[in-house]
């Protein structure tokens, strides 16, 4: 599968840090950049944008905030061809907080928002574009949104001055012919836009899916090093790369920072295909409940876990 | 999805023991069988017929031979609406080794062979149809196989009184389009036989392909608790069995046999997505590298095993 205006974006770092609150060493880090740098990867999403003030430093590591003299310290100038970007959760973040695009060494601002906060995210993605930066809208937990509230949603984005629009299965609970859908109702009502996708592992279909996302014309690939992230995870990025036959991506330094930081990171950090989350995903629920019950000393209780969610007359 | 001619075929002893020789208690096998029964599971393969003249009694379990002495130890009378099936490869069995199904536990023979083998799985699956059984065919690393000789196969396949036809991806090396044009040409090809498939994991696709396979008209669908299964292993029963909305199946007895076995089982078997299972899988080769690769000391040099499928100038 070769499409030249394919993007690659790995977001290892943000979206695993969901599991550790980025408590990364600067060696992870830099580590997961060298290989980004070196197979070719378009974009690296360092960690969050968010404001001081919403957030401690005692419980969160640094690149939950994606302070400049963090990133140079890492990255230094980052004279490479990897674009750097930190995703910005609404109500995280103040426009202060966001320095002029000439001052930071972030190229990319990617807003994440509900359905019922997309005027701000038009509002804050277009302050950042005026900043300098390129954007993208990311329309959280999509499968639970009604039809009425995602066409009022598109109709403001497709008036806004927002280049890339992205479909995230929050939840990991949808199948291909549920993406085709809303990545074509996306294209039809966002003419002109380029299309992402970001998505999750719960019944195993996060590569699937974005397969399903490349077939139907979205350019902007999200996926993390051995599917790291929130709970089930995401579509690993090793995957991905040995499936896009673009001869500008390489796949060994993938499988050597794979080797070398992320199994021996599988045993702190338990993210991946497990039942609970199965559970939520098929049930189109947040994830929350199943992180919860993977902390706790009944982890693998998969059957008290099922039957909070169900009627116990008919399981 | 819901369409009441789909059968689901549990193979979770089967496929599974090819990770640990048959290998598994009495216990084991007739705890999945109970799983099996109060699920709702259409057919379980228990093992493989094999005759005792082509294996050792000694390297491998009860279930590569399925003896119905063996079967009707764990299984008694049977007296469920579960059938029970076992796999004969063309070369391991011996006609005479199949007893009339009127002595037999077994309801049904599934026969896999090689494209070459055609030949002789019609014949045999023929011989098993006389004697008594349900049979099928399933065609194994389909993805090897040049389009000319595959018509050939599926011209023998169609003149024969086979009924059923598996579309099987050997190596866990295929995405949906290959699925679809496939299950197009078998049905084509095949007109008024069912459609079944098995697919397997290298690239975190045998549940998605599985999709494929449902809305491409297939009606037997193949998965493991799980996914257990030969190196990636196979399509996880329990998230086909979420998908599945068919009120005949239940979830709670698939999540408390594998709270029950199949956890505790994960501590002496290594099955499921590995870089080494990916990389075999995305260059279309037999996992049997990967597997002996993932038992030695450097499993983790998952760099060296791709250096040697690949020229070195270009990594």
């Amino acid at each position: 599968m070769y499409r030249k205006e394919i993007k690659v974006l790995d977001c290892t770092v943000r979206d695993g840090g969901l599991m550790n609150n980025w408590q990364f060493s600067d060696e992870f880090v830099k580590a997961v950049y060298d290989a980004c740098v070196a197979s070719g990867v378009d974009y690296m999403e360092v960690g969050y944008k968010s404001s001081e003030k919403a957030f401690d430093r005692k419980e969160v590591g640094a690149m939950k905030f994606c302070d400049d003299k963090d990133l140079r310290r890492i990255f230094g100038d980052n004279n490479t061809n990897l674009k750097l970007s930190a995703m910005a959760d609404i109500g995280r973040i103040e426009p202060d907080d966001i320095a002029p695009k000439s001052e930071s060494l972030l190229d990319m601002i990617r807003v994440a928002c509900y359905v019922h906060q997309v005027d701000k995210a038009v509002w804050l993605a277009e302050h950042c574009m005026d900043k300098g930066y390129e954007v993208t809208i990311n329309l959280m937990a999509v499968s639970t949104v009604m039809e009425r509230d995602l066409n009022e949603a598109l109709e403001d984005v497709n008036k806004s001055k927002v280049p890339i629009f992205y479909l995230v299965d929050s939840f990991g609970s949808m199948y291909c012919e549920q993406i085709e859908l809303l990545v074509n109702k996306y294209r039809e009502r966002l003419p002109g836009k380029t299309l992402g996708v970001h998505m999750h592992n719960n019944m195993q279909l996060a590569f699937s899916n974005t397969i399903t996302g490349i077939i139907n014309n979205c350019n902007m690939l999200d996926a993390t090093l051995l599917g790291i992230g929130r709970g089930a995870g995401n579509c690993p990025l090793e995957i991905l790369m040995a499936f896009l036959k673009n001869p500008k991506y390489k796949l060994r330094p993938i499988f050597d920072v794979i080797q070398k930081q992320l199994i021996p990171l599988q045993k702190e950090i338990d993210w991946g295909y497990h039942i609970p989350y199965l559970i939520t995903g098929a049930l189109n629920q947040h994830p929350r409940s199943a992180m919860k019950w993977m902390d706790s000393d009944n982890k693998n209780d998969f059957v008290s876990f099922f039957e909070q969610f169900l009627d116990h007359e008919d399981l």
